[in-house]
Parts: structure tokens; C-alpha cells; sequence
């Protein structure tokens, strides 16, 4: 039995859609890169309406970023947060991203992370998630978000990582809307 | 900027600790498996104390397996019941396991899943968990489960997945024990 082997890479539009020089400073421009991310893969045709960024905290450089993959690479681990954090992890050759002297380091995402993504972020090591589109918002689409509970965000709080909502709200919902008027594939419904 | 690329792969040993013809038939003889690679990836060096197994519910048939990567591989994403979707869904090429015409698949994992390999259950489009550890014995040896509640387990019922706790829940320990006299890293502590 040869034991398969999986691959896991971006669509390549995605090195020229993030300044990998910039200096991404607030939550604002860092969540705009995250939505942007979302919207180049509805339009681009590689994966469901959701993107993420890890970013250093205080430099606001970006390490990785993911777009969701499911369909593209058949694989439905892959949602746009567990993207960029293998991809950051990758990256940096550690498998959590508060490893020894490493500065911290934040996920941005377009849409509240479901409950694979919220267990994988405590693994991760990143110290704050700053979401766009509620779940709610992925929920009225018929995107499952899995077992997430008011007390699963208290959770990560107890344990040092910050979670901050609802940041440019509305601009994430426009591509949630627009893959739904796209007729995009539900693939969890 | 070169994007990262992510390879997902087996320790060679899998191959051979794995009868692929064989019809694995009872829970006990297939959480046997399971255990038998979370021991093996202790004994051999290769990861964590976690092992997992997709089988075909009715023939018994072993689809995929894996076993916990997250420090071989650098990715804290790797958990045993991951690697075994991937491995599974790479196979099948399909991102459900319950897509058109397949058979029902079971996830028999040696240690009940933590918070995102709950997660991933939900999206991986297997029917039936089984469990070999409680959530408390991994507890007992500081790895983190994360935010799982009972409300969680009964989410994924509710959903039509049965789960079925506490199969050779003594065995499953055995190696729980293994690893933490072998001093081995608790990578999430």
C-alpha cells in the first residue's frame, strides 16, 4: 500500500494580492488585506468566501496568509485560518507561533473562526483573533460554524488570546453575499 | 515572495502496521489499531501518543490512517484524526466522506477528539466516533482538549453522527502512560 501524501499550497494569485513589505498597522487594514483575500477567491474561482491573515503584532508584517481550500485540494480541513496557520507555521519551521523568542503574532480573519478553526487557533500560538463577518453572518448562508459556544470564546480568553468582532463587519458580509449570488457551492450545507 | 508549501506525510512505518485487506470487524479491532499506532508513533519516535484510523463501516475496510505530527512536521494542525481525514479524503479525492455514492465511514480514534478534530468531524462527513481515552486521561497528562462541552458532543448527535466513548478506554491509557514516562514533550502545555 503506498500511503498517499497531501499537498497543501495557495492558489498563486495570492503572493501579488499582500504587500509582503508593508507594514499592515491597525485592525482595519489588516482585516481590509483578510477581506480582500475572500473576495479573489470568489472572483478567482479557487474556494469559499473566507480569508486570513497572521500577522506580527507590532510590526504588522504579514507571515502567511490562507484562503479557504476545501474544494480546491479536497481536503475539509482546510478553511482559510487552518491555511494560514499551517503556511505561518511552515514558514517559521515551528508548530506554534509562540515558540522561544518569537514575537506575537494575531490571526485576522474574515469570518469568525467555526469550531475546527477556534480549537485550532489555541494551538496555533497566535495571542489575538480579530474577526470581520459573525457567525452568524456564515450561518445565514448555511455555512455551518460546528459546536461554537459563547463559553468556547471564554475558553481562549482564559487562556491570554484576546478576540475581538465585528472589525469592518459589513465589508465581509459583501462577499459573503456576493458568493451567494455567485450560486457558490455550500459545500458543508 | 516564494509561498510556502505544506507537505502532509505518513512515517514510513504505517504502511506495514496496517492490514489493508483486512476487514477490521469490530470496534474493539479497530480501536486495536488505532492504538497500535498511537504506540507505535511513541515507541518510534514520530509524534504524540494519538492514533486514528478511517474505516468503511459496514466492510471493515481500513481507508486511512494517522498518527499525531504536529512537532515531526511542524504544523500544530496534525492531530492523528486530521492527518487520517486528509490522508482519506486525498485517497477518495473528495473533501466529504459522505459524498454521492461512498459507503459510510467511521472515525475510531485512541483518545477522544479535542476541540478542532471535533470540528473537522462534523465537516469530514463521517457517520460514527469512536473513542478508545477519555478527554480527562489526555487531560491528566496536560495535553489541552480545548473548548468541548457536553453540548458539544451532543451538536454532532444532533447532526446524525453517533459517538461511542470508552472503547478499550484501559488499553488507550496504557500508552497515554507510555509517553509520559518516556518524558515525551507535551506540546501544547
Amino acid at each position: 500500500m503506498q500511503l498517499p501524501q497531501v499537498s497543501v499550497t495557495l492558489p498563486d494569485w495570492v503572493a501579488d494580492a499582500v504587500d509582503w513589505d508593508r507594514a499592515y498597522a491597525t485592525d482595519e487594514e489588516r482585516m481590509r488585506l483578510a477581506i480582500h483575500l475572500s473576495r479573489e477567491n470568489v472572483v478567482r474561482g479557487t474556494g469559499g468566501p473566507f480569508g486570513a491573515v497572521i500577522v506580527e503584532a507590532e510590526s504588522g508584517r504579514v507571515v502567511a496568509v490562507g484562503v479557504n481550500s476545501v474544494v480546491r485540494l479536497n481536503n475539509c480541513t482546510l478553511h482559510g485560518e487552518m491555511v494560514a496557520f499551517m503556511m505561518a507555521q511552515a514558514r517559521l519551521s515551528c508548530f506554534s507561533l509562540s515558540s522561544g523568542s518569537l514575537p506575537r503574532h494575531e490571526l485576522v480573519t474574515s469570518c469568525e473562526p467555526c469550531a475546527m478553526c477556534l480549537g485550532a487557533t489555541l494551538w496555533s500560538g497566535v495571542r489575538r483573533v480579530v474577526c470581520g463577518a459573525h457567525r452568524d453572518d456564515a450561518r445565514r448562508l448555511d455555512f455551518e460554524e460546528g459546536p461554537v459556544f459563547p463559553e468556547s470564546h471564554e475558553y481562549l480568553e482564559a487562556r491570554g488570546i484576546e478576540i475581538v468582532e465585528g472589525v469592518l463587519r459589513a465589508e465581509a458580509n459583501e462577499v459573503l453575499e456576493l458568493y451567494r449570488n455567485s450560486k457558490g457551492l455550500i459545500y458543508n450545507g
